[in-house]
């Protein structure tokens, strides 16, 4: 394994690179060893240079955006679509025929097992549903070993990741037998840079919103790989990064604190991204932000089990997990380039 | 009644009038065209001018802050006691003996008709339990009657607030026999002006917390206003002003959307406060964003009623329901001086 | 002069109802006890209801937005164009023909004694030139005679209102014979509603931006109206209301404080809406914010003058500022309804 | 020099780790190949574990905060000191006697070649005012040479880090000759997590304020290193990270843009940390944030040279400048962990 920048093997290139995902990943990927960014393209900012868009980039990539095209990507080693939903079913199938080429999408379309459920929420007929079985889910906490052997992997929505990596030991063993709510607060660049009024500064600024109350997309991916059904709200926070998880578990089966800790702890004791906070520890968005952590804390009050989990939307929500699949295809450390301390302010 | 600024008859003074809801109090009053602001105290700032900390102030009042002395208010027609829990039970019974003198208190010394709640949640020993059953609740949507010709009431908290009106009519009805959740967003100023290092701009901006998940203070008073039990999850939320409380309800009864809409329909549809939202709007504290109103808004998913309740917890959740209050009590128009239309930004 | 809503007399209509100027003079306008909104007018969402873009409005004004036609609003007493730039120069001559009709343009397009600062500045041919002299400059403080007696007024811009007040005592003394430097801070309201990159939360939250540095469009409103060259420096800053402006002047004339305090004292001692603060108070948009107010602080350091000037851009800055013009030009009190606190917080 | 986690050889203590300074030094040495945090002081503090305060650090960081005692340090390789002003000089003479040790304080107390504006800004009397000679300025780009040589360094104030780097290329060639004034914006962490009202959320949310205009205690290191006087006019701006300076300087040796422009690229074309964006690029914090960049920007209008200067105040304006001479003092790479792109978002 390479150990350092002169030692660079991989060659990537990143499509939509121009959006918050696109620009994240970039950052990470700038300090990772064995990566090197060749490519990047843009439908919407096709022919402009990186750097004209991201000043502070000017120096260290000078490269132009092109028009995305699947068949002129073979020489690259991974590829990441960080693209708008209902796109990469498109192209997919092309890709996946470049020897050496390796797929990250972090749109949603191969999220699913059951295509009826992309069909239904996203309004689209799906052009390669026989692909699906063959790519994983990108949660590594979960699907590690899938991921690893993988020529092409679906980074999953940021709502679900702190969802499911919250809730995943308690499904799994089969102890959620009752009714769980989830109400989500997410920050803004969830919304993306796409224009629209309800991201407008003055919008969200100084006020905070529930929207898509039981019907938003990143539902049918969380009851999928939970194997549960969910209430899931989620709400417009004021602020750039996050997202904050509060789950409410009916406590059917009388679970004490010490048992579901146990639990987690068995799950997820060696997971070098998950953070599990004592209760007595205030459940925060500041203790991820700008990590590839999740952080989550649990509580039994009365006959409900609570649980909080946290993550960066824009890293173990979305660029980092990629990332941190990437690290797992390569067949490089997992925690590679992500194994940094949060901001915290 | 009084008609203008010119026909002002009566005289108010403000008890801890250098903080968030008594500077919110001055806000408002200043527009009242049937109050004066005549006598203001604080403990912390006694000696100063109020406008040597807020200066916009100085040439509209130009009052000195007194140490409080609860015998010499007698005076006043009207005395708002913004202090801090734990201390108006010590003097309430001073101030009764004034007659002609009618107090509101912004506390939670008075909230509870069991005293025991109190004494639970506070740890204080309550030396007036005897007068609490002569000291309404003061939500004026609940207890209008009461507070009419009451001669002292009791201002409920911020939050409490927001989750009893959202469930009030369901609760009074008997609808509500399964489990209900309640998880809250509020802004800063819930807090209060009181230095700690939560409160720090930067500790608050960019993140949000949950905390004192299941044991806030505030618990207690909505279960013994609307008489059935609740799990309140509150979150510190990165703006100044507002709380949305998102409310799950077990769905026990099977009503549909439009029984529960009929039966809030006939509980808030003549309330000049309450602002019933189709399902479609957003529901979000923009919508109530400094004004008096509380905006509701009901949706039936599944096996759940989901009751979103907003407001601005400095106004109906603090000085502008005071306010209310207040009219009642002097026997003016009860939304003088409140009806006025949101920020919205 | 009516006393009381009962008594309302004049009839008026806003053109640009949806955008963020149009729905604060709604906010504002809703109070006054003299005027009653008939007529709201949209382009880009006519045929809506204002209420289906600003939900809290439902009850209170079921009015539809109607494309925008200068024939049709004879019968109205005071119309409002908060317009896009170059669009009002089109129709004012149509409106200036109906003989009841008093208009205020919030837009740009007669703002300007010289018409080659407009057509220079905003790249637009004017159609009505020969207007230009007979429509005021809205800012009362000073034109109040001119504004009084118009029959169309226009309404200054946002930054320039900021830094005109600031500066006018002592340029208007002929005391500026130096070079001034102004270094303006904005909310993003100043912004308007429309869908831009900049606009958006993420990209304006957490982060301090020049632009425009020495070439924005409200130079030659300043320098026409003081008389004197400025060097003019915006800035967005992140917060949704505010303006202040830092200004810093060459004391060629070697003037004392006292003296400068003085001539302000002089022009500014009797205006309802300007606050003169002692320098050891703190210059901060927090003392005007939800009000028509401009605080001025004046501090002499060293070779140096400056002047700091805060108002909140949508009041004092827009809409409270036409308000304030239309109380003169309909004849009712400068200060009605307008008179309230800041919000402070 | 060590290449990876497993060649470390220096360690390192840390007085004052709870600040904000204190954890973002742990943040970024945390991911520093050659460094190992072996101590963690605190006055306020001492006692508890760095993690019961930030739990995200608990499995990394198991340390227990100390009370300082500088005679028991020798064994550490360098300290960093990031304690309130008119501490170290106190005890540097202790800490200079460790004959393996060496500093950097974060402190003012050896920021000043001349004793005397330290005393009179600070208030203080300096117990060591022999030890200034021979502790260099920490701004690399000024005194790379002293720096690398000296035992102990003295960080610069972030404030005057933004401004020395904006004017010393014109400063030190003796192209100003006429006034500067500097109009500086920076975020709310520059006040420390110190409990004062002023930095209270609810307090700088929402507003932006001038403060100690033309008095504030960074503009004697400003004035000291530049060799001109300048008149500083601080802003607190609602953001958790980043300054912004906008420099307005008198023109009078008439220079161009591309002059000025060549005189920057000859003091700063191979700097690694200063980003020289043409004027086209808006000057913004966004593309340093989270960076150790200062990002210049020069424009020339009329008569005046602007010169905008963005850096992270937490970064290259404290910790991450300090970590810069730290890796030159201990004979390693100058970017050495500091080498990563912005946030931006």
């Amino acid at each position: 394994m390479a150990q350092s920048k002169n030692d660079v093997m991989f060659q990537v290139g990143i499509v939509g690179a121009n959006g918050y995902t696109g620009i994240e990943l970039i950052r990470i990927l700038d300090r990772h060893p064995n990566v090197s960014i060749k490519k990047v393209f843009s439908h919407s900012t096709a022919g402009q240079n990186l750097a004209d868009i991201y000043p502070y980039l000017k120096n260290k990539y000078p490269l132009t955006l092109d028009t995305f095209n699947p068949n002129t990507v073979a020489d690259l080693d991974m590829l990441f679509l960080a693209v708008p939903n209902g796109t990469s079913h498109q192209y997919m199938k092309t890709l996946l025929n470049h020897p050496n080429l390796k797929i990250i999408d972090l749109s949603a379309d191969f999220r699913f097992k059951n295509v009826k459920n992309y069909e239904k929420y996203y309004k689209v007929i799906h052009e390669s549903p026989n692909l699906l079985p063959q790519i994983p889910y990108g949660i590594p906490e979960l699907y590690r070993k899938e991921i690893k052997s993988a020529k092409a992997c679906s980074n999953p929505g940021c709502y679900a990741t702190s969802v499911i990596l919250g809730l995943y030991p308690l499904a799994k063993e089969g102890k959620i037998t009752g009714s769980v709510i989830v109400d989500s607060k997410s920050g803004v660049t969830g919304a993306g840079r796409t224009l629209k009024e309800s991201s407008l500064y003055c919008e969200a600024n100084e006020s905070i919103t529930a929207y898509q109350t039981g019907i938003h997309r990143h539902l049918p991916e969380m009851e999928e790989n939970l194997g549960i059904k969910l209430l899931f709200s989620p709400h417009l926070t004021p602020m750039n990064r996050g997202i904050l998880s509060s789950i409410y578990i009916e406590n059917k089966q009388n679970l004490t604190k010490s048992q579901i800790l146990e639990i987690y702890q068995n799950y997820y004791g060696k997971e070098p991204f998950i953070t599990l906070l004592t209760d007595e520890k205030m459940p925060t968005t500041k203790y991820v932000k700008g990590s590839n952590s999740c952080a989550i804390n649990i509580q039994v009050i009365e006959d409900k089990i609570i649980i909080f989990s946290a993550i960066d939307n824009l890293i173990k929500g979305a660029s980092g997990q990629a990332i941190q699949s990437m690290n797992l295809m390569l067949g490089l450390k997992e925690t590679t380039v992500l194994d940094t301390l949060p901001l915290y302010i």
